[in-house]
């Protein structure tokens, strides 16, 4: 019997999309110049909307009533949560884009956590394979991957960032052409998502305890976490929280969190550049105290980042971290590391102990 | 419409289990007690049968009606193709293993690429999760994993080297007690699974070229592999070949060859302890000339090998050979590397191009 408790999935669906620069008037095209009305009207395919604003010379950042969206020359990230359909939008955005020149695609992943409860997903987010299905309509060759444990924690990948080179015969380490055509610049993203979070710090971003989404950030110390992001923030009714920060050099963050108990989920992502994100890792994961959380790093072979990704194979973080996945993928122009982390039980935090995987 | 067409399953289903040695006497207790009589029964519910043995000190080598079984003291290996059972025999053997004072399991594997054909498979092999749920019937806690694209060439493996130590708050570098148990010898399997292979070489594993086995077996070199090896080779008619290799190092190497042109395929496994698996693979590669391989290693962390994965990972094999995936997984008390490669188009050797991942 299905319950009618009520429930919130946490867990977003993650579109980023990488288009070339146009072969005319290059500097002249600008993803940025899609107005808000047309998103809004893109938007409604996805089942969410635009809730706040804020951009800088190098990116514009849209917080959404299920997450958030980032939107620079020729990049596109698209978040969403709960029982939106984000790729519902993706024909109608690339025909927009294809309008303004933008009509080649450097590179596109579309990636997920598991979902907890799957089955009150919409099409085509119920399963993995049904996504697959859908994007195979749109892409040709795109590839298909599930990191962690099958049906159970896992965080599964479509990607065009081909590992088969079929017209190249350079070896693997150097970077295809035809994938990095517009890609020269250094790219990397983490994520961090986190499950099972200590209630008293999830408190903070209920009504209960906080007026808005600005007294939320400051008393979690969120703003902290990455001091020189100009946020905007936004405490729902009657409670969750969305933010995004982004700074001059064009890197974003964003945060989004889920605080009911009963499937208490936060999710942080940023393309900041770090040589070593060990610190930067250790300070959301003690801001939020999650008892699981999922790490996952990109990196592309210019950024700083790539060889890191190799430390912190070995990294554990503290002692009352242990990790219990470690995966790594060589994709031709990006680096991939997946892990997943448990908190230790004898460093029990008053949360219950991570019960079984769950059932996707 | 099925087609009635000859076809023929190259790809392998692998069994492994490690027994812990019995608490009582464990000096008397061996699997390799069982005899010839009721390994014939056991294999009975595979669907395959003993056609030749050898064995040595250390190690009990049969060649079956499709693949090979090895017996060691306390290790049981079981490879079988084709349209074989394996999964059907577990149980029993569990519990004659039982009877002679292995109760306790230390390791479990079971892995498999997918299968060209899954629909011709029996039951409860169609599926990678028909055959998780039965495994799952037996063992608690066992963890599944995907490398490679899902539902394209990928490698589905079964573990019982369990990534979370739920009792144990020692970082993860270090072995966990409970899965080392009996486990400290140094451990490592290498598998070179290929298709598409040199159809003249493919000719030597025919009736039409070669009178025997072991004609078959010099004619193509395959001797020359590991030369240490004591071998037991078999020359199906009209075609197909088996061999198992044994050392006095208690190593074994093992080899099937499904030549037919639609559908070739070629097998290499062995626990052969090398610092370094460059030059076998060369050498393994170089013997069959497959279009496609994957390559998998499993290394302990009493290994010679454990630290070479890293180095494997950096290596294409020749200008002739371009990786096109690359995934590697950290467990506890093994690390594996799972890459796939393909021939380079301009280096054709009359073989077809490679085709669509198969679906599974």
């Amino acid at each position: 019997m299905e319950e009618t408790k009520h429930y919130f999935e946490g867990v977003e669906k993650l579109v980023e999309v990488w288009f070339a620069d146009p072969p005319l008037n290059p500097d002249d095209a600008d993803l940025r110049k899609i107005t808000k009305e047309t998103w809004d009207g893109l938007l409604r395919a996805v089942k969410c909307e635009i809730i706040s604003f804020t951009k800088n010379e190098e990116v514009d950042a849209y917080v959404l009533s299920e997450s958030s969206m980032f939107v620079s020359k020729r990049r596109w990230i698209l978040k969403t949560c709960g029982t939106t359909t984000p790729l519902n939008c993706l024909k109608p955005m690339m025909k927009l884009a294809a309008e303004m020149g933008f009509v080649e695609i450097t590179d596109f992943f579309y990636s997920r956590k598991n979902f907890a409860r799957p089955e009150l997903q919409l099409l085509p987010h119920r399963l993995f394979c049904e996504e697959v299905k859908f994007l195979d309509t749109i892409f040709d060759g795109g590839h298909t991957y599930c990191l962690g444990q099958i049906n159970k924690d896992c965080w599964y990948l479509y990607t065009l960032s081909h590992p088969e080179r079929e017209r190249d015969d350079r070896p693997l380490i150097e970077i295809p052409k035809v994938e990095m055509k517009g890609l020269s610049e250094p790219d990397q993203t983490i994520e961090i998502l986190m499950e099972k979070l200590d209630p008293r710090i999830m408190k903070i971003f209920t009504k209960e305890l906080c007026t808005d989404g600005k007294d939320a950030t400051v008393k979690s110390k969120i703003n902290e976490i990455l001091p020189d992001m100009v946020i905007d923030d936004f405490l729902f009714e009657p409670c969750g929280y969305s933010m995004n920060g982004i700074n001059g050099r064009g890197e974003y963050m964003t945060i989004h969190i889920t605080p009911e108990h009963e499937f208490s989920y936060v999710s942080f992502e940023s393309n900041v550049s770090m040589n070593n994100y060990t610190d930067l890792i250790n300070r959301v994961i003690q801001t939020f105290l999650p008892s699981k959380f999922i790490l996952t790093i990109f990196a592309n072979k210019s950024s700083e980042a790539y060889a890191t990704i190799r430390e912190l194979e070995y990294n554990d973080y503290g002692v009352q971290w242990q990790r219990s996945e470690m995966q790594c993928c060589n994709f031709p122009s990006y680096n991939l590391l997946f892990a997943t982390y448990t908190v230790c039980r004898n460093q029990g935090d008053g949360e219950e102990e991570n019960g079984e995987g769950m059932k996707c």
